[in-house]
């Protein structure tokens, strides 16, 4: 199977230098008392372009296209954030993109997508198969897919947010990722495992959507219904085939998070930390908070992946 | 009437270096789209310890307290922050404090500030007048009071706010302050006119709570009824003695904010810059965004004064 190795994550970051917001490691008294931790570092993706890590590999994907492939446009189907991402990336490389989005996607990222100037075309996520979407209308248009997270150059972008985050704030014995179809988490281990071999790296599902925990459990990727869980960044059914492989190989654990624990970290960043995270944003941290992970004096970095959320929508989730 | 300089304000950025949050200035494109301004510069109080600038004026007025007033510990009468502030600032320097509160003061801010070790004692804002209130205990116990604005330690360390954003973002054209009972906003038009003489600085109170507009209209203090306003922060019926002649000589203009506007500021904050801003934190920016002040093209410093608002209390105002 096709990989990707450090070398392939830092010159990623070379491309996204200037680009990619360089985000800030937040941290909060409060939160190493809550958990044990010696540090916790929270690596605030929320605060990326677009308000998700998703940039990273999307530019990176984009910046990756031969001369005649960004001559014919990209596509990708994404639930939001990589919409957003794929569609802002073309725009600053100058070249059209058609996003496939769930019709049930937030508004204010439909809308976002829209105001990057891409085309939306919607499918219902729970009738119908998006892969297949997107090949029928890469080959009816002609135009190049870049899969969210199947796509080795998307995977080696993504891996750019624990190559800043130890590079910026040094050593880390534990990271927390989120996970949904493992493409942050496959470029991440990547990082960690070519930077820093002794640290723990775990990713974090939603209890609903507990594909990664089955797969690795049977040994090979199993398909689960598209669930049903308000982390709505990570409602996949089954693991990349390329991420895949590279989690068995390279993670320590995976564990899942319920949405009553991804609502109480969302709350906890609010109140505590001053900062916005959607629910899939937040999972890593309801994982550490709801001491799914054993980080007694360590230090821990913690992906905060994203911050798409409206304000009504926060409202119903804490109220 | 006793006054402060641009000196003063250094000094006490001098006692705060190391222990106060050297906060970050926090920008986004889809602020200056909104505003026409050429940057905004958003000054984020609301990461500051106690999540409020007011931890920089307690900590220089304890700091500089004589040894013999040391012993005897410190009070404060405050709706919130100034009163975790004090209590934190006391704890780090071990000495005791009593903090008179309003009943219906949020109870976070309650709980935070026995937290910090203080003593509550509780009062009825609306009956009770809380200068008198202060100045029996300290009469009765000893202590020394800490006012929450008219104390010119206090406006001294909230001016470093000014200080450190134009050390930090560079000159402004515009400073647009939150504004109760004048300690930030005397402190930091201290700083600016000492700084960057021509900037204009303008100070934002609530609507319901326009005790500076009408004192500056007729060119004394004015006391008005108790405010009532989401703005928990400045709900304060008369100017301060020492805050109002520096507001009066220093600053170009004070404008008001209705709840709505700062509603529409908190929930542009929490959306688009991914931050926290309490009511009274946000009614800055919300003039701003409301198009009280003209500011096309210019660089625009904004104090995000705290971020001091409960996950309820946000959805029950944005809900």
């Amino acid at each position: 199977m096709p990989s990707i190795s450090l070398a392939d994550v830092i010159a990623a970051s070379e491309r996204l230098e200037g680009v990619a917001n360089r985000t800030p490691v937040l941290t909060a008294r409060s939160l190493d008392e809550a958990t044990g931790a010696d540090r916790v570092l929270l690596k605030a993706e929320n605060l990326q372009r677009v308000g998700a890590f998703k940039f990273r590999g999307a530019y990176n994907a984009v910046a990756c296209l031969r001369p005649d492939e960004r001559a014919r446009g990209v596509a990708t189907v994404s639930s939001g954030n990589h919409a957003q991402a794929v569609a802002l990336a073309a725009r600053l490389h100058e070249i059209p993109a058609v996003i496939l989005m769930p019709e049930d996607a937030p508004t204010g990222k439909l809308a976002a997508t829209r105001g990057y100037g891409a085309e939306v075309v919607l499918f219902d996520r729970y009738a119908e198969d998006r892969e297949a979407l997107l090949a029928a209308l890469a080959q009816e248009r002609g135009v190049v897919p870049i899969h969210p997270y199947d796509d080795l150059n998307v995977m080696a972008g993504q891996g750019t947010v624990a190559l800043e985050l130890i590079r910026d704030a040094g050593p880390i014995d534990v990271l927390l990722v989120c996970l949904g179809g493992g493409g942050l988490l496959s470029g991440c281990a990547t990082a960690v495992a070519g930077l820093s071999p002794t640290t723990r790296v775990i990713g974090v599902e939603p209890e609903a959507g507990d594909d990664f925990v089955r797969s690795l459990a049977a040994g090979e990727r199993v398909r689960i219904p598209v669930p049903r869980t308000i982390a709505d960044g990570q409602q996949l059914p089954i693991p990349g085939e390329l991420t895949f492989p590279i989690v068995q190989e390279l993670v320590s654990e995976v564990v899942t998070v319920s949405d009553e624990e991804i609502i109480a970290a969302m709350r906890f960043l609010f109140e505590r930390v001053k900062t916005v995270a959607e629910p899939s944003g937040a999972c890593a941290l309801a994982a550490l908070l709801s001491g799914k992970v054993d980080v007694a004096g360590a230090r821990v970095g913690v992906t905060i992946s994203g911050g798409n959320v409206t304000a009504e929508r926060f409202a119903e989730l804490v109220g």
